[in-house]
C-alpha cells in the first residue's frame, strides 16, 4: 500500500509518500511552496495543478490529510480549510479515498503520546522510516507523520478484521 | 458585463447570473443541491463539476462570492470555506476574476442598510431586477444579491475613475 500524506497550507503544502505492507519506507517527501505575493486565487489554482501532478506521478492508493482545527487564529484555520478542500478535490478527481486525522491523533499514533512536540514526532518519523537523518523541511516531515499515522491505523483495522 | 454571484455551501450552493451596463437584468438563477448523505469528498467533486459547467455555459465576465464569516457555528463556517475554495478554483480555471463580499457588505450595498433582514434584501433584488415576484429559492436569491452588490460596486468604481 502506498500512502500520500498531506499537511495542508496555502503558502506551504507539505507532502510525504510512504509505502509498505507490514513495514514501511519513505518513497519521497517535499513541499509545494507558493509565493504569498500572488493572489489567493492563483495559489489555489497552482496548488490544485501541482498536487494533481504529484498524485498522478506517485500513484498512491490512499490519501491522508491533516484536519484543520480551530486554534486561536481563525484566519489561518480558514486558509488551511481552503487548502484542504483543494487537496480533497485533487484526490477525488483521481478516484482516491481520503482519510482525515487531527494533529492530536497524528501525535498519539506516531509517538504514542498526544502531546508530544514537533521534535519528538520527527524523531519517531526518522526511526520508523529508517531515515539517516531527521526529515526536512518541517512541513514535509509533518506530512510524513500523517502518512505514517494512516498506515498504522490501517494496519490496526486490518488486524482487527482478521 | 455579466456577473455570476455565488452563495457558497456544500449542501446547497446558490447561484445567480445578472447582466447589464447601467441597468441590470437577471439572466438565470438556481441552486446546486447535493445530498447530505453522500460523502464530503463526493460533494466537493460534484460541486466543482457542476459549477464548472455553469461557468462554461453562462460565460460570466466576473464572479462574486460571499465571504465566509465565523459565526457561532465553526463547523458550518468550515463547510462554507471549503465550498468557497471549490468555487474559486472553478472560476480561476476558466480565467475569471473573483471578488468577495461579506454578508454585511451585500446588505449595505443592496438595501443601503447593513442590518436589513432577508426579506428586505429579497424585495430589493426583485425591484432592481424588475422581477414579477420574489426570487426563489432563498439560496439563489442570496446569490443574486451578491451579484447585484458586485455590479453596483463596479459601477461605483467606474464612475469614480471617470
Amino acid at each position: 500500500m502506498r500512502i500520500l500524506g498531506i499537511d495542508p497550507g496555502t503558502i506551504n503544502l507539505g507532502y510525504g509518500v510512504v509505502e509498505g505492507e507490514e513495514e514501511i519506507h519513505m518513497v519521497d517527501l517535499g513541499v509545494i511552496s507558493l509565493s504569498p505575493r500572488t493572489s489567493m486565487e492563483e495559489r489555489l489554482g497552482a496548488l490544485y495543478d501541482e498536487l494533481s501532478k504529484i498524485i498522478a506521478s506517485y500513484k498512491p492508493n490512499e490519501v491522508a490529510i491533516e484536519e484543520p482545527f480551530v486554534g486561536h487564529n481563525v484566519a489561518s484555520a480558514f486558509a488551511i480549510g481552503r487548502a484542504q478542500a483543494i487537496a480533497i478535490l485533487a484526490a477525488v478527481k483521481q478516484g482516491l479515498p481520503v482519510y482525515y486525522y487531527s494533529p492530536t491523533q497524528v501525535k498519539q499514533q506516531v509517538t504514542s503520546y498526544g502531546r508530544s512536540d514537533k521534535q519528538q514526532v520527527q524523531e519517531m518519523v526518522k526511526l520508523q522510516l529508517h531515515l539517516p537523518q531527521l526529515p526536512k523541511p518541517s512541513d514535509a516531515a509533518d506530512a510524513l507523520a500523517i502518512a505514517i499515522c494512516h498506515f498504522q491505523q490501517s494496519l490496526f483495522n486490518k488486524r482487527l478484521n482478521e
